[in-house]
């Protein structure tokens, strides 16, 4: 794990430090507190594992790998605020901590830094370098489709969400920034073409991510870093409520849909409680929880027909190992 | 003007249109809600004018013209949720339409297709593209730094401000974006170093366009397309207010603060007329209304001493008249 100091480093170094003014020195702190935070930094390991499987030098992904860790804490800081979260590793959320407006602006910033990161001296020099820039594009926009999708089944109170339609949104929310996007970026950085089973591959894995993730949320003997039930306080839809409401009559469901509905300020422990006791009687966790481990099976059955074919067997197995964690993560 | 409909077109054909899922379709009018609301494009404008006066063809600078026009619409969508403001244009601001959640993410989204422009193959054919990138950066970062200070003054009830202060906030805030980039970026898009001289210019220019804006805001029978007194709505920090604070005793002090400093949902009309009428008396709009005028007539000064030196001495004096009509503007 020699890349992950290294990681960390080339995404801190990108950021700003000291300035004159000292109002503008405390914003350039904003600007780091979440990539400071630290986190698993999946997402990044994922890009130089994958450079270092194709056969390239993983230290030639650096600069795209600490983007991707530089777009996943943009993210996370504007998602805060469009889903209300109290807390992210741990600790209280930006907007928390210097107000919505300000966050917005800093989450805006580092966006910049994100791109500057990738076009810098390090980055230009790669052979693939245009094909990476447009993958990022894509990954962003993609990501911003399935977040827009997430937030307006919220903002329009849209309760009859499908399956099909809730694994749509995951696939472009998470599935490809968390995966697909990782894994196509490394080989990039390789100079290589990605395989196009990667898509697939990474759909699986970037799916199971979510669902379990979903699931962890309400685990409260569970440390995420995360509120425990914050997706229920926060009114998020998720494979598991609408397996819920599936299973419901309308009598319960209008009961678990008000509970939902409330404003998060007027959402009390016993609406969130009244919801969890029902999601465990009908047995709606469990149910997320098998449909994570058949994707999991799936996207890692296609990853051991795939990483035979990687040059670099040695970092394969290192790759194969990530990304196993990543679908079987406890926390 | 026959630059005018191309960059309106240069515009909106960077964004997306059709898509065949009907949520993410009516994602897209979203994105495209501010660009086609219209406004001005003086910033685009002045991309394309300077690349003419430098000798350039305009036409090569569209792309780069198109993406300060997007910079300054996703900006518009997420200062609109920051300050609080309801109109935009002549139209509610888009957090109204979609609610603060959707409309930051439309924002990023709208910050991605702006690099997507600059990534295009018309822009990486530009000679000095990295220039321009890098000028790019530079201006956002700018921008989101005077854009930080002016936040973080409301944030922490800051009314201390001094002249000094609040003209360092609005140089980066707007007078980078709004003159001193567009011009540099002209420059670049004709192949030639920006003359350094265009920084002390459009610093002045820009100063003396947001001073105006600052005062036009107060006018009532003025339209700007934004809401009537909305700075004093907002409790943001000007200039006139600098002077007003500056002005009075303790006492009136004390009451104008905490007239400002009451929430927007809870300010009464009365309360922001109490404000208007202490700016009336100490004479606070026709300072700043004057000091709008010395800023204009030394930027002016200087351009008309930088204007000879340009290559295209026609497209330098529409360059010229578009700059007078920035800062002399009556809407």
């Amino acid at each position: 794990m020699a890349w992950l100091p290294e990681l960390e480093a080339a995404t801190l170094a990108s950021l700003p430090t000291a300035h004159s003014n000292p109002e503008l020195a405390r914003y350039y702190q904003l600007i780091r507190d979440y990539p400071e935070r630290g986190g698993k930094r999946l997402r990044g390991q994922l890009v130089l594992l994958s450079a270092a499987a194709h056969g390239g030098d993983w230290q030639q992904a650096l600069a795209v790998a600490a983007a991707v860790e530089l777009f996943q804490n943009w993210v996370l800081i504007h998602d805060d605020i469009e889903d209300g979260s109290d807390e992210r590793r741990g600790r209280p959320a930006l907007h928390h901590l210097a107000g919505m407006p300000v966050a917005i602006n800093v989450g805006d910033a580092l966006h910049v830094y994100m791109w500057r990161l990738l076009h810098s001296d390090a980055c230009l020099a790669l052979p693939r370098w245009r094909e990476v820039i447009r993958e990022f594009e894509a990954m962003i926009l993609r990501t911003a489709e399935g977040q827009h999708l997430d937030l307006n089944w919220v903002a329009s109170g849209r309760f009859d969400v499908s399956e099909t339609e809730y694994l749509t949104m995951v696939t472009l929310k998470t599935a490809y920034y968390t995966v697909i996007g990782p894994l196509r970026l490394g080989a990039l950085c390789a100079g290589l073409t990605p395989d196009p089973r990667f898509d697939a591959l990474g759909r699986h894995l970037g799916v199971a991510f979510q669902l379990r993730d979903d699931v962890l949320n309400l685990l409260p003997e569970v440390t995420t870093g995360k509120e425990f039930a914050g997706d229920l306080y926060e009114g998020k839809r998720t494979l598991i409520l609408a397996h819920l409401l599936s299973c419901t009559d309308e009598a319960e469901k209008a009961a678990i849909i008000a509970r939902l509905n409330q404003p998060r300020s007027d959402k009390r422990a016993e609406d969130v409680r009244f919801i969890l006791s029902a999601i465990n009687r009908h047995g709606s966790l469990a149910y997320a929880q098998r449909l994570a481990e058949a994707e999991a099976a799936q996207g890692l059955a296609l990853l051991s027909e795939l990483a035979p074919t990687l040059a670099d067997s040695a970092a394969a197995a290192e790759l194969t190992g990530l990304l196993k964690s990543l679908v079987r993560r406890l926390h």
